[in-house]
C-alpha cells in the first residue's frame, strides 16, 4: 500500500530541485532496479505489481519491497507505459572525480547537453565502449532527471557522471582535448592520445566559446551527405568506437 | 486562415491511414521545410506565422503559403514547441529500388524498427555517412510519421525509404547480407565487400529467424563494459562509420 506521502514524494524526484534536497532518485523496470542493486546503490523504497515481483529474481534479503496495484504503480510511475517496478534509490557521492583509474582513460566531457534522451543513450553507449567516467558542464541536463535513467538502460550504474566547471576541470588535468567540430581534422586520421578528453558540444550551438580556446586538436567526423549536423548522441558514438577499434590494433 | 476542414486533413496525418489514403504527410519547421521544397518534393499547403515568415528565405515563387497565427499553428503543429511553420507535402512513389546506383552501394535493411526516433535518426546518420537507401519490413514504423520526420532532421528529403518484404528483397539481391549480431566477428576486423546489405534488428527482439539464415557474415560490435546492448540507431551508426572510414583507405 503506497501512502499518500509516498506518492507526493515520489512524484516532486521528477523534479531536480527535490531530487537533490532528498538526495533521492527514480528508476523503473525490473532490469535497470537490478542493475542499480546488483552495482551497490541503495534502495530507499521498492514497489511492484505481483506480475513483476513473479519475475524479479535474485534479490538480496535484505531488500524491502512493497507489492502494490497496478493502478497504484501508475501513480508513481514516470513512463507512459508503466512496467510495473519504481525503486527508489539514495544518490551516492561522486566526488572522487581524481582517481587513479581517470589518469589512465578516456573520457568524455559534455558540453550543455540539454536533451535528456541524448544524454542516457551517451551513458548507455560509453558504457558500452568501455568508458568510465562522464564530465557534465553544470548546465547539463540531471543524470538522475527518469527520462536520463530510463535511456541509459542501466548503465547509470555503473559509469560515474560528474557536474564539474568544464573549463577548470580541463585547466587541471594535463590531457590532450580532442574537439567535435564541423571543421577539423577526420577522426579516422586523427591519432588519439590516452589519456585524453573527449569534448562535445550543445545540441543546438556547439561547444562555447571559452572552452573552444581549451581544444588541442579538432576533430570532424567527415560528411559524405548533404546533413548539416549529426545528433550529439551519434557523434559522441563515433568517437568511441574508433577510441575502442583503437585499442584492438 | 485556416479552414476547419484543413485542421482536421493535418490533424488526421498523424496517423498512417490517412496519410496513406490522403498521400500527404507533414513537415515542421523551416529548415526541414525548405530542404525538403530543395530536394523537388511537392507542396500541398504551407502555414507559417509572420515570424516564421521573416526568416524564410529564397523559397521558389510558385509556392503559395499562408500567413497565420500563432494560435492557428498550434492547431496543426505535432510539436510540443511548435516552430511556427507547418507543411503538408505529397508523397512521392519510392518504387524504384531497383536503380543501378543500389548495385554498386551499401544498403541498410531494418527489420521491424518500432520507435519512430530511432527511424528518424538512422535515416540522418544514414545520410551523413553517404547512404542513399534504407529498406525496411513492412511491420516497421512509418518514415512518414511526424516524429520520424521530425527526428531525421531534413535527411528524408534526400535519402529513400522503400517497405519491402525484407526476406524476398535479401532474395533477389546478390549482395552480402552483414548481420548485426549480440555474437559474431568484430566489426573492426569485418571486410566489408560493396555493395553489402547491413540488416539491423527489432530494438527488443533482433532480426527475426527467417532473416537470420540470409545472414552471410555475424558482426558483432565489441562490448567493453557490461550493458546488455546498444540502442539500434547507435549500433546502426558504429556500422555506417566503419563502411565509411573503409572507403579513405
Amino acid at each position: 500500500m503506497l501512502s499518500k506521502a509516498k506518492i507526493r514524494l515520489i512524484q516532486s524526484l521528477q523534479y531536480k530541485k527535490f531530487r537533490k534536497s532528498h538526495a533521492l532518485f527514480v528508476v523503473e523496470g525490473i532490469k535497470s532496479i537490478s542493475e542499480f542493486i546488483d552495482s551497490g546503490w541503495e534502495i530507499d523504497s521498492f514497489f511492484l505489481t505481483e506480475n513483476a515481483f513473479a519475475k524479479m529474481r535474485n534479490l538480496p534479503q535484505k531488500i524491502k519491497l512493497s507489492v502494490v496495484s497496478e493502478s497504484e504503480i501508475k501513480k508513481v510511475s514516470f513512463l507512459q507505459n508503466p512496467q510495473g517496478a519504481v525503486a527508489v534509490f539514495k544518490m551516492q557521492d561522486q566526488e572522487e572525480t581524481e582517481s587513479t583509474a581517470l589518469d589512465k582513460e578516456f573520457v568524455l566531457a559534455l558540453d550543455q547537453i540539454q536533451d535528456p534522451g541524448n544524454l542516457g543513450t551517451i551513458i548507455r553507449t560509453a558504457e558500452w565502449f568501455g568508458m568510465h567516467h562522464i564530465f557534465c558542464s553544470e548546465d547539463s541536463a540531471d543524470a538522475f532527471n527518469p527520462k536520463v535513467v530510463q535511456a541509459s538502460m542501466g548503465s547509470l550504474a555503473r559509469v560515474k557522471v560528474h557536474y564539474v566547471d568544464l573549463k577548470d576541470f580541463i585547466d587541471r588535468r594535463k590531457s590532450p582535448v580532442y574537439g567535435a567540430l564541423l571543421e577539423g581534422n577526420s577522426i579516422y586520421e586523427t591519432s588519439f592520445q590516452q589519456p585524453g578528453i573527449i569534448l562535445m558540444g550543445n545540441e543546438g550551438s556547439g561547444i562555447r566559446g571559452t572552452l573552444m580556446e581549451k581544444i588541442n586538436h579538432p576533430v570532424t567526423i567527415p560528411n559524405f551527405g548533404h546533413a548539416e549536423s549529426l545528433n550529439v548522441a551519434i557523434a559522441t558514438t563515433v568517437f568511441c568506437s574508433e577510441i575502442a577499434r583503437r585499442r584492438g590494433e
